[in-house]
């Protein structure tokens, strides 16, 4: 008889184990050994251990929000990027009629717009500058109107970090009678905030931000009477949401393949989470590394591109220091040193941005800062 | 100072290595060790290394195909399940005026008839018993009345196991100049066949089933012509066939964040699959699984519910051996003794089914023969 399948030698030699590189980016980014170690698993997706693990993700996820199924709450995970899952709820819970008023300060804000529009679904744009708060004022004279259905703002706005005032955008998009979206992707998880008191319907975030899970699904949090309200109106088959949510209520199932591995790898996440003392006190590690980074940049000559009082602790973009600033060469010379960071995206400045979550302490924040006086050396750059 | 993320203890006790029970499903299936452990990396999704994966994964696929980017043909990732990729085809492919002809005997042809409609897209149906082969004369005539745009067909239906004549209607489908597209999920990589020769536009798979990687996205081979010429068709943001092309071709990265670790785990696959012997030599693998399979489960008592002469080496429906036969016992037995198949999903008939793919031998398939006969026991059935 011959060797079942986990008797066998492998074909080829084992898997090179590389060191890698910390991340200093919005995500993907550098996770546990544990969390990675929890995918050598191959579990059947209809497999009551599996459905086990689907079902304590979903009410962890609520309880990192503070809330409950039984307060209203519904968690939902949706496959793909977390796009993916923001385009699931927008194309998901808007009636023919509906008409989004999208605050927007930065790239995924703008992505959110384009989203609804391909979608051929009403639209208006509130715009300030990618270093400003939204005006309260503005969005209130626009809900004033009447014109609207839903609201929508980004959390912590990627594109150049800043902390946008989701509780406050909230409280207006109540008072209009608005359903409100908060898309708190690179956020959730590792800011604390009072969720119930932001007047929430649908917030979106993905497995491989503060959460710490590896990339390849996202999830919604939902006020189930909003949810249950969204009957007959998803526009693909894939990304409904309704039907995601009622299939894992049906039998604990994903209705297509879910990435069983990358959600075992979040089962883990959360529980280290737990681990290190919940929300708080991860916020308070990555306040840590973010405050460790501005400090060692500041000294080294470098300034950030958004108002510290704006800044959030998540990620931060730092102006070019000099106008014939080579960044790729900046970038590159960093890598090689083994440390990766990550380009701008704000459009008014020349700026890149380094990250603060993920698996990350003050001493990769500290090794990070001395690679770049390193380089900021031997690119000859003449900044303090 | 304090230690960097990876000089660090873990915070919780080791992650158990569990052994896991071998799938007899047709996806998420057993993977060998070695691909589970490629997943033991963080890389970023913009890094060189990164890319190069992707770069790699893409030529490798179409070489499975034995077609190549110089010849016209283009390789598509998309995150999500293969049901996404499915959508991204559809939704992106067909013009306002499209007319879809979709051939089903199956649920999943079944399921691309559900996509096109949720999409408001026209189509018509032309369904055979889930045990049959399509009428090539019913498609013939379909077609000859000049309606359709394109055709659609599933190569190997999963629901039954059946394995359906894809040259054939694609030689139909090329003599009325229409777009073919075939749902290859759970044949390609594990089923040899003539790509070239069958006259194909898009094909869909995914990572989980015969190249044996893990889930979390899936892809299309498209011709590269009938890609371009679906521009401004896509009726979303996150499964825009076009774009996502675009995006890989113009830089190497996805547009929205990709499974980095499920890519790394594919990219081993492929090479698992290479160093096997290709297609030829897993199909042969897949083959003689199914035909011990088979062979055993007659010899226990057990009837297909497919005619052997149009069987796929894939996946095999069995017949509930009894009138009062209970499959959920059966099934739990199999799972305590360390084994899972799957429920049937025919219409017709009360079915389970056996999975013949993923990194599983003919020694697996024994032991499970030997499991099914002490179940068969157990339950007092009497079945020879």
């Amino acid at each position: 008889m011959q060797e079942p399948h986990d008797q066998r030698d492998n074909i080829l030699t084992a898997v090179v184990d590389k060191k890698d590189k910390p991340l200093f980016t919005p995500g993907p980014l550098t996770t546990s050994s544990t969390v990675k170690q929890a995918m050598l698993r191959d579990l059947g997706s209809r497999d009551g251990e599996f459905i086990d693990v689907v079902k304590k993700i979903r009410a962890k996820l609520l309880q990192l929000a503070g809330v409950s199924q039984s307060a209203g709450w519904e968690s939902v995970l949706m496959q793909g990027s977390g796009t993916f899952a923001i385009e699931s709820v927008i194309s998901s819970i808007t009636p023919p009629e509906g008409k989004w008023l999208v605050v927007i300060n930065g790239a995924y804000g703008e992505r959110l717009l384009k989203i609804i529009e391909c979608h051929e679904i009403a639209a208006e744009a509130i715009r300030c500058a990618e270093n400003e708060l939204p005006d309260p004022v503005a969005i209130q004279d626009a809900l004033k109107t009447g014109r609207f259905t839903h609201v929508a703002v980004v959390h912590c706005e990627t594109t150049s970090g800043i902390m946008n005032p989701i509780a406050e955008v909230g409280a207006l998009a109540k008072a209009a009678g608005c359903v409100y979206f908060v898309d708190s992707m690179s956020a959730f998880g590792g800011v604390e905030f009072d969720f119930s008191a932001c007047e929430i319907d649908f917030l979106v975030s993905s497995a491989n931000k503060c959460v710490q899970g590896v990339p390849g699904f996202g999830f919604a949090l939902c006020r189930r009477t909003a949810l249950e309200a969204t009957e007959g109106h998803s526009r693909t088959v894939s990304l409904d949401l309704l039907a995601q949510w009622r299939g894992l209520e049906a039998n604990g199932q994903f209705r297509f393949t879910p990435p069983t591995h990358t959600l075992l790898a979040f089962a883990r996440a959360l529980d280290e989470l737990e681990a290190e003392g919940g929300v708080g006190a991860r916020a308070a590690r990555y306040q840590e590394n973010h405050e460790t980074c501005i400090k060692g940049m500041r000294a080294i000559g470098f300034e950030e591109y958004v108002p510290a009082d704006l800044q959030g602790h998540i990620i931060t973009s730092f102006l070019y220091p000099t106008d014939n600033f080579d960044f790729e060469e900046f970038y590159d010379r960093l890598n090689n040193k083994g440390f990766v960071i990550y380009p701008g995206k704000v459009t008014k400045a020349d700026c890149f941005r380094m990250g603060h979550i993920g698996h990350l302490f003050t001493a990769d924040t500290e090794m990070l800062l001395a690679a770049v006086e390193d380089v900021v050396g031997e690119m000859n750059l003449s900044l303090v």
